[in-house]
């Protein structure tokens, strides 16, 4: 069992060998998250070093892949702002509840951006401000369709994160178009319902990050707009949910464990 | 000369008089923000107490407002997050360039909010995190959409605002669907070139609020997606373009000032 | 067994009754922490409501008070910053290393305000500014005076809390004077090297709050300054280890439970 | 006139020539703030090479160098922490107010460690989290230790800066010892009171680091402890009055200007 936790390289390097030698891996990094290489080629801007892998390699969102989880040998750990988006829309593809035009407008903490020093990640920078980041092209939109068609949806999205001054924390506003939001609750309460990591809210209800920043829950919420339109809303800890805590999901179920060892820290909340 | 800072009935309460007694005003309540008596009761759930005046009142949304500001009594100033958006699309709105179904997706600091102590606005409650309210339908929605149909448009509009751990600042995020990115930012650059507190940023810029806190600017971006959409950014410092800035500088017209007197001072940042 | 989370005064109404039907208290307001009924009526500018028990109450600072503690049918949990201050003092005051003129400067999160609104305390009064307060003599000053005194010394002290801009932790900086670091960091060392939540950091380190949020840890440094001064800095998540986390950690204590149970979490940060 | 904003070592390099060539200088580094070179280079760690140049170097605490600064033609201007405690002590230490053991504990925003990318300065690393730096020395030590001896007093000095969660504002906590707060009150009420950047408040007054950024000015609270002890509380804006502003004035002092010229904006709060 291996954890990659990698720059965007460094796994489809070392794969091959390690799988050869036995181990199991969850990658943390993007190298296997796209299944086709041409289009992970096209966002990433290189060639892909172990593009026969990608075809074997399991999307670790783990509520919806628990069956090949037990087998994988590679697990693609999804990207942060894909699992807060791909969890709350995932049931919403399958009942055909997704209509084209699909705006996804994500805040996050800025803790996503690694710890490689940049100045405009500086504290002094980002206190008190917030900025759109990502508008000519976030790698996560290919990652986020991928998993939405997987689900059997094909809708036109137009998604754009913002950067907010908060160190933690992804808060998905999904804006789903006229449609009917009982529905759509319903239809995330049918799947989610026994989920220990998945909280679907009373219909109307109000997240914030802060219910989710240390532990391992998404929480989602559906609104009715007056207007008639349905907004989905969704968080999660982008450090945990969206990375390491969603790896140690996937490697309880990898290897028959209790599924919520060691995650079951409660949120940190004020 | 008079501003009227209050909450909303208090000046519609107090107008009449005043105007009688020579009184020019610029409420910053939103009291006389809507045109049709109506639809403001629908919002504000009470009564209208000065009905009569709303023909009257200039909604001052300043660069869109100068000739009817001149000789205005009474001055309705513009909510924050209205502003934000108006001023990025009354152009698009005159020039054609709106379809239907825009989405736009605001974020503000907590000083919109008031100074009225309430749990859920105290910093602990608020540092590190982010949500989403007034999802059943805000106030400023009804004001957004009259500003549209006033400049030509009448789109379906999907709006709704977040807030951000900031004490000031708002970015609205204005998701304008398919189009031609070019041309929105020729609609923008065309009007506001010359306006020294309307900064049309040059294509594909990243404003952050930071940008104009302090300062009585408007900042302005545009952006084409990778799926051929386009996407307007807006930033204001809620207190100052979005309120009180926004008030001097239609003082400053209504009395033959300079119209940036007392609005000078550059942003603060970091 | 119960908790006594409240507001000084309902514990010491509600005391005698509870003891009576045989629960065992750890109250975690201030009604038992003071021994004396005087100095508590001076600083707390009312009578107290059961003196009695003062005599019988133990000051549950948890690593000090493990023999009480086990038939202790009363304990006063600690107030946040004498738990941050004493622990880092207590070895010192036994060991003769206090001198006369403590200076004891902290900092703390909002969180310690509690959740009843004040306008003071809203996110938009804080953010980004910092402000010392009880300037006029807060009520942990006699908590820290007594507590020194409990351990053998009895110096003057002067002790400023100031509010920061986060919402967790503690952050005390004592200013001992002249003296021996070595002596100082040794005399640390040798009460606390075994301590599950108390680190005694190498001489010269740097602790920062975010080492120790979501956890029952105390972090302690010693430093010398150029000038031959000595200064002892403690951090601590004024929640846990400055509240609820304590008061778990001494009902484990009474309770003959494993000391940790319950409290294993590690920090959360970034 | 030239202001030299830079780092160490640059300033000493150019400011032999730029003086022959008839320029005057307002140094913001640390080049020229020390008399000795010897403890410049002490502290600095390298040869400062432009000695010769030190004694003529006027230290540019505006308040308090009005007649040299007309005539200088080489200004150092004071470091940020320097300058919030001299403010504060120098009426003091000229009145003999000042005893021995002086404890100052002093806050700062992150922007004082300037833009060179590191990760200990990320936003990440500090939102939320209050830290201590400088333990084995900061610059800023010597640089007080001067200014106080140079109005007459030498006490011992205990300084240490921390950081705290914030882009701005330094708060000087200043322990004066036992002493009488009205005296020293009125010292300080006796040399600032017509001064347009110093405000001197109330006795027992509360100052927050809001109250002045985005400001020229310092504010000065005085107060009393329950145990007879004096404290001195000093804020600025670490970027104004603690290094472009005062430089500003300097520069207004030297040509002669209006001395409030550019510099009367106020604090930018909440």
């Amino acid at each position: 069992m291996l954890f990659m936790a990698t720059e965007s390289g460094v796994a489809m390097d070392m794969a091959p060998e390690l799988l050869a030698s036995g181990c199991r891996i969850v990658d943390l990094s993007a190298d296997f998250r796209l299944r086709e290489a041409r289009i992970w080629e096209k966002w990433y801007g290189k060639p892909h070093g172990a593009a026969d892998l990608l075809a074997e390699a399991v999307y670790g969102l783990a509520e919806w892949a628990r069956g090949p989880l037990v087998k994988a040998r590679l697990v693609a750990n999804p990207g942060c702002y894909p699992t807060s988006v791909l969890l709350a829309m995932a049931p919403l593809a399958r009942d055909g509840l997704l209509q084209d035009g699909l705006v996804i407008n994500s805040l996050s903490g800025t803790s996503g951006g690694g710890r490689t020093p940049r100045t405009d990640m500086m504290f002094s920078e980002n206190a008190g401000s917030a900025r759109a980041y990502g508008t000519s092209g976030h790698r996560h939109l290919p990652e986020i369709e991928q998993g939405v068609r997987f689900f059997g949806a094909s809708p036109a999205i137009s998604f754009l994160p913002h950067l907010i001054p908060a160190s933690r924390g992804i808060f998905s506003t999904i804006h789903l178009g006229r449609g009917d939001a009982a529905l759509v609750h319903e239809s995330l309460m049918g799947v989610y319902h026994n989920e220990p990591f998945i909280d679907v809210m009373p219909m109307g209800s109000q997240p914030a990050t802060n219910m989710v920043l240390g532990s391992n829950m998404c929480r989602i919420a559906v609104h009715a707009t007056p207007g008639g339109a349905v907004i989905v809303l969704s968080v999660i800890d982008n450090l945990l949910k969206g990375a390491a805590g969603q790896a140690v999901q996937n490697m309880n179920i990898m290897f028959g464990l209790q599924e919520t060892s060691g995650l079951e820290a409660v949120a940190l909340m004020p």
